[in-house]
């Protein structure tokens, strides 16, 4: 059995690192069944100047080209929003581990009720980490999941 | 009133030269309410070696960051999948237009569930793009769509 609060730890630390240059602190990272890193990624609408780039979608972009997703697991530090959740349905992502859903919840029960594995692990350094961005820029955060004023 | 259907001509635009990189041939486009381009895509999975570039994603990401898309409206020669009906439904895009969905069905009637506008155009230009498409490179299409082997 995977150690899923293991996992966290590298999403853990995209987040962070995205906190560090400035930008939205979100991470995400792509296993396989055996726990193997297929990529990493954080949120980098800052960064790039692109808003596409929540950190799921820069951690399955990472991964590369796949046929099957059905033995990955998504592991991000804040619930996927509807976009990120999307991804997950699509691309039939066995998995994903969320490292807390106290500052924001996405998509994870619709997830859930089409069969993907949910794992909520309420890491009190995610909530730490989002509850203190979102005071601190809450502008950022509100266009990053698309609130408008 | 804003015609659609012209709208849709920037997008097949996309599609076709999608396919001559020899790309997946689905192309999209986000317009404002007063029909201007605001940001125009391609599938790149072939092209950028990336999984995550879904026409719709590539318009958005082309289109930069904004704060309210309540005004905008997603063009696309085909029917959004989970993923990209994601990202239509977490920034609040306000309308879809899409070229065809008899080829591919994927989210668009549950965001009209979700407020959101939906024309679906039937266009046989698209039609016929994809059905030759996905039965020459089938194997190529299952993949862009997350279906395994």
């Amino acid at each position: 059995m995977i150690d899923a609060a293991r996992l966290l730890d590298t999403a853990l630390a995209e987040a962070r690192l995205g906190l560090s240059e400035g930008g939205i602190p979100i991470g995400a990272a792509l296993f396989d069944a055996d726990g193997k890193l297929l990529g990493r990624g954080r949120n980098r609408r800052v960064q790039s100047g692109d808003p596409s780039l929540h950190a799921e979608i820069d951690a399955f972009r990472n991964a590369g080209r796949r046929r099957d997703y059905r033995d990955t697991i998504m592991v991000t530090t804040l619930s996927p929003c509807w976009y990120c959740s999307g991804l997950v349905r699509q691309f039939g992502i066995g998995a994903v581990v969320v490292g807390e859903s106290r500052t924001f919840t996405g998509g994870h029960d619709w997830l859930a009720e089409h069969g993907v594995s949910i794992t909520v692990l309420d890491d009190p350094r995610c909530v730490d980490l989002m509850t203190r961005f979102i005071a601190e820029r809450p502008e950022l955060w509100f266009e990053d999941i698309g609130v408008p004023e």
